[in-house]
């Protein structure tokens, strides 16, 4: 299969050349220049626990995108998913497959708006990456990918999917419920990252406080209510869960959330597809979300700073 | 009439120079040593808009707390009440008056366990005053003072409080509910206090917000519910019309809520008799308070940093 990878950032890259790696005909497509040409002439540098060496990548800026390709994997924030999509149209048209295993809520209805429900295959990943410079990755860990296709029932071509991703060594399987696991995911998400980002300390710390659990409990006590509404079987238990796992001494520490790094590099954050997404569906449904509609505010007030 | 006065900060010296410089024969009683002691040695410094001058003023220390006085008024901050009224027990016992300006919710019932209710008379005060060091405060601006016996009918002792207070400059005058008063003021501090010191900014900058008056009411509408629950006629405009009036860029602008500042300091805030006291009284009666629980955990929070 021909792959375009839209949004290569960190991640991108970190699937990127992994396919490439596998034998996959890729493609990179991103909107910062220096990026794009830095790939071009060096190639994409990338640091590993077993060292560091040079892949040999295509990229392409995205205004400029063209070509047919099988599977387009987008992995851009979710702020930055709309203008993308615009700016690949002419890549979407062909496309067998998009799939966006991005963070937050909302990505989906954004797909929606740009290309066929039958080509949509949304998941969520554990896989995590750097991005150190310009055509420079650190790509260190493993990870997994749950995914599913949104509507089709074409399991040959659900098939070949998992089969290109995993012979990458990218850990991938079908899922049957896969909006599960993105709420579950952005759930744990608008707790941690909002509560580090705001509170400007780590995981670790925020665990630490007497009223963590607590302080977390009140936000995912209206998430839940919210993803009912949109008949997501998600239970507060299943997210407390895994905010309890993070806070034990033994796994958490010394890592800051995406979102408090963003802030503090004057990037805009997630917010509005985490807690802001929660609220606006709340909002729009008669469900009290007062806590992160409170906690969104807070998070702007911040990025405004 | 003899007075005394407990918790010698800044508003504790600022009402004890005014009511001695009127003639009244006041002592100030304090748990600061060094503060104490300046006092004592060279006489309380005060800086005014028209130049600065020593006032020779008893000082004693609060463990020390000894003599027969009319009326006793506390200044001490919140958090600080219950020690103070230990500690100064032998002064109570022969007051006639005991009365609280402090700032906040809850100081009448910390009171009420040291006092009878018929010496009790509380109030709100928009005097302010800087405390610059030991023995040492800055007194600028004007203010006044509103103020009601909690339940004494005797109206002889008011009216000679009141005369005392006015004679002295302070602006006094008998008010038929201050406990609305008290509430309202407990409400825009909750918002203006709690705001600015999580996002640490000014009461102008925060005004600024495009979503400042919406994150201010949904504090709002909380306290107004937990406020009739206990008979006070708080209403949600009495509030925001406060707020409304601050945020006016002619009002507003440099100015850094306390709260702000003994955050800054590393100092324990009033968050737990302002939001906090009203989560605590809400959870009590089953009113729903989770924007003011959680802004009481995220001040909780940075106090711990």
């Amino acid at each position: 299969m021909k792959v375009a990878i839209a949004g290569a950032g960190a991640m991108g890259c970190r699937f990127g050349y992994m396919l490439a790696d596998s034998g996959v005909d890729v493609t990179l497509i991103d909107g910062w220049k220096t990026h794009v040409d830095a790939i071009n002439q060096q190639g994409l540098f990338v640091e590993t626990e077993r060292g560091s060496r040079h892949y040999s990548l295509p990229a392409m800026l995205a205004e400029d995108a063209h070509g047919e390709f099988d599977v387009v994997i987008l992995f851009t924030k979710a702020m930055q998913m709309a203008e993308m999509l615009q700016k690949i149209a002419p890549v979407l048209a062909s496309a067998k497959v998009v799939m966006t295993l991005s963070n937050g809520l909302g990505n989906i209805e954004t797909l929606e708006q740009y290309v066929d429900r039958s080509v949509i295959y949304a998941g969520v990943t554990l896989w995590s990456c750097e991005l150190e410079g310009p055509g420079h990755i650190r790509a260190t860990g493993s990870g997994n990918i749950e995914l599913q296709p949104l509507m089709s029932t074409d399991m040959t071509t659900a098939g070949r999917l998992v089969e290109m991703l995993n012979h990458a060594g990218l850990n991938a399987e079908l899922s049957a419920n896969v909006l599960l696991s993105i709420w579950k995911k952005a759930a744990f998400n608008s707790v941690m990252n909002t509560y580090c980002a705001l509170l400007d300390c780590n995981v670790g710390g925020f665990g630490r406080r007497p009223d963590a659990l607590e302080m977390a409990r009140t936000v995912v006590r209206e998430i839940v209510q919210v993803a009912r509404s949109q008949q997501i079987p998600l239970t507060e238990e299943m997210v407390m869960h895994t905010v309890q796992k993070v806070f034990d001494p033994r796994e958490s520490g010394e890592h800051y959330p995406s979102m408090h790094q963003d802030l503090h590099k004057g990037r805009l954050t997630e917010i509005d597809y985490l807690n802001g997404a929660v609220a606006r569906m709340g909002e729009a449904q008669g469900i009290p979300v007062p806590v992160n509609r409170l906690l969104t505010q807070l998070i702007h007030a911040k990025e405004a700073q």
